[in-house]
């Protein structure tokens, strides 16, 4: 049923020769006699022999591929940025080899391994949501293949980086809060050690600081707190919430579940925010109201930036912050303007 | 700033010996003086030299890697098969290595030469809609490299297969419509090619012929016609329309903003099932009821039996067929039990 990869060594024993002149035939290597190398050329033929173009690669050093990390697809934010860096090398010819780290390092290590071994060109990548230590990453570096990181930061590693400005995103979300009349604004935190987290944090404090609306602790809750619900529930009780601002829409959507159960009117009552904007956020009533990362964009320029410097190694590195958009929705009031 | 990748040639070079001599250091391939050895090993060092799996690969003829070609990651399907995969394959010690086509032949083409060129153990793949021809998939057959379709059927290609049951799955959709009251059914049908069109359009039919409902003509329309939305509108107003049974759940949706704007309410006026309960049916309103395919049990399993076949190339085909699970939700009237 399943016929065995004939390899060299096959055609090689078959005739009685040395693979190393089978390979001079397949590959008008010179110094094999017209006769046998038309015999080999026959067998290989026969026998269904598939040149290896990752074999010539050891000598061109170039496999027109490039390697892509990502932690899960999931989220319609990756499938995203996969349809950007797609737009541009696709368009260049070079073909994308994509592992998944499931957010777990030990996963991501693998991949970076698994690419490397494949002979990538290059390799972009989001970094998992577990990683203290960055061994695998500098090892990229030092092997000289070109690496791209997008979303999130990690300061050790002097590489290029294309993010999404998560600060002035929050920034700006929690600020129109404000401005559409709310001042005691809940916060659900993203993952601890993940520098959009921070970000998107510092940038709702930033924006209370600005309307002068004194930082509550008693309103900021980690997102992966089993018993987040709860909390934000007796959270509405004991103080008198007018908004919540996600890390993420999936974020979102489970306060809106807290709100349903207690019969609060989203946005009447309590305005909500969330973070990606998610195919889901045009989906749900009423509409989220989300602040739009630019994926495809941010997909896009990465590419462009590590073709760059596989072409031209010289390419100096770059840091590129990609604006966010608020995109505006339901659960959100109107924008009163202020009386001139 | 950027380090070139060291090669055998560049240490041979250095040292002005062979790059086969350098090899066999680097190997312990004897016919090397020890004095020499040590040199190459020491400079091999100091250069950062990484051997490579893959030139070590092709003399074991294992890269412990698989490969998966999947149209895209847009739909939720195709991130929960590849759940499945890797919660198998992850688990045996094999790394996957991911190819997306965007449904588009030629790069479907691309993904499986550059999967067979990573020297990957074995491939899963979905085959992309554009698909007419299928010498690429015969090439991979030839090669020896296992092979597992999912999801869609290609009668020209004799391999193992992992499909859910489309016909029986459309067959108890329409089935419940009609047994909640419906008996004027639109169907919006997939894209032509694909065997999932074909098998749930004949599921439809062979419900309405279980009923001696007559198939009507005027109500199934073509899910990528551009004047959809057009058409099923003119449809309701000279159909006596009380239920849509939609490929998938985007059409379903496509459906919904129809009715919607007629202002026909779902489902006392007309009842809707989808196929493939995206999560995004959870999110809508009315909740859309729809075909669950299984898909993270469909990759689980294709990757089982992927599996026993790299691991023993004399394992017998197989072709398993899942039973879908009809999800019940807001979107169809409630049953009603045929009094005895």
């Amino acid at each position: 049923m399943k016929k065995k990869r004939v390899s060299i060594t096959d055609i090689a024993k078959a005739l009685n020769v040395t693979p190393s002149t089978v390979s001079r035939a397949l590959n008008n290597g010179g110094k094999v006699s017209e006769k046998k190398k038309q015999q080999i050329l026959a067998l290989a033929k026969e026998l269904g022999y598939r040149p290896n173009p990752i074999a010539r690669s050891l000598v061109e050093n170039k496999t027109q591929t490039i390697g892509l990390i990502i932690p899960e697809f999931t989220h319609h934010f990756y499938s995203r940025v996969l349809a950007g860096i797609e737009s541009v090398t696709s368009k260049a010819g070079y073909q994308l080899l994509i592992c998944t780290s499931n957010e777990k390092k030990k996963q991501e290590i693998k991949s970076f391994q698994t690419l490397l071994d494949a002979r990538v060109d290059g390799i972009l990548a989001t970094i998992c949501k577990k990683n203290d230590e960055f061994d695998h990453l500098q090892e990229v570096l030092d092997s000289g293949t070109p690496l791209v990181l997008m979303d999130r930061i990690c300061e050790e590693i002097e590489t290029s980086y294309v993010i999404s400005d998560d600060f002035v995103g929050a920034f700006q979300a929690v600020d129109f809060l404000i401005q559409t009349g709310c001042t005691q604004i809940i916060h659900i935190k993203g993952p601890k050690v993940l520098s959009t987290s921070f970000n998107r944090f510092m940038g709702y404090k930033e924006a209370l600081k600005k309307h002068l609306i004194a930082f509550n602790e008693d309103l900021v809750f980690e997102g992966n707190d089993p018993e987040l619900a709860e909390k934000i529930s007796a959270c509405l009780k004991s103080n008198a919430v007018d908004g919540i601002f996600a890390y993420s829409d999936y974020l979102a959507f489970e306060a809106f579940k807290v709100l349903k159960n207690e019969g609060i009117s989203i946005p009447d009552q309590v305005s909500i925010v969330g973070y990606a904007d998610e195919p889901i956020s045009s989906y749900v009533t009423p509409q989220l109201s989300s602040v739009n990362q630019k994926p495809f964009e941010m997909g896009a320029i990465a590419a462009g930036l590590l073709l760059n410097q596989i072409q031209d190694p010289e390419t100096p590195l770059e840091f590129k912050s990609l604006k966010t958009e608020l995109v505006l929705r339901a659960s959100t009031k109107t924008f009163k303007e202020i009386p001139v």
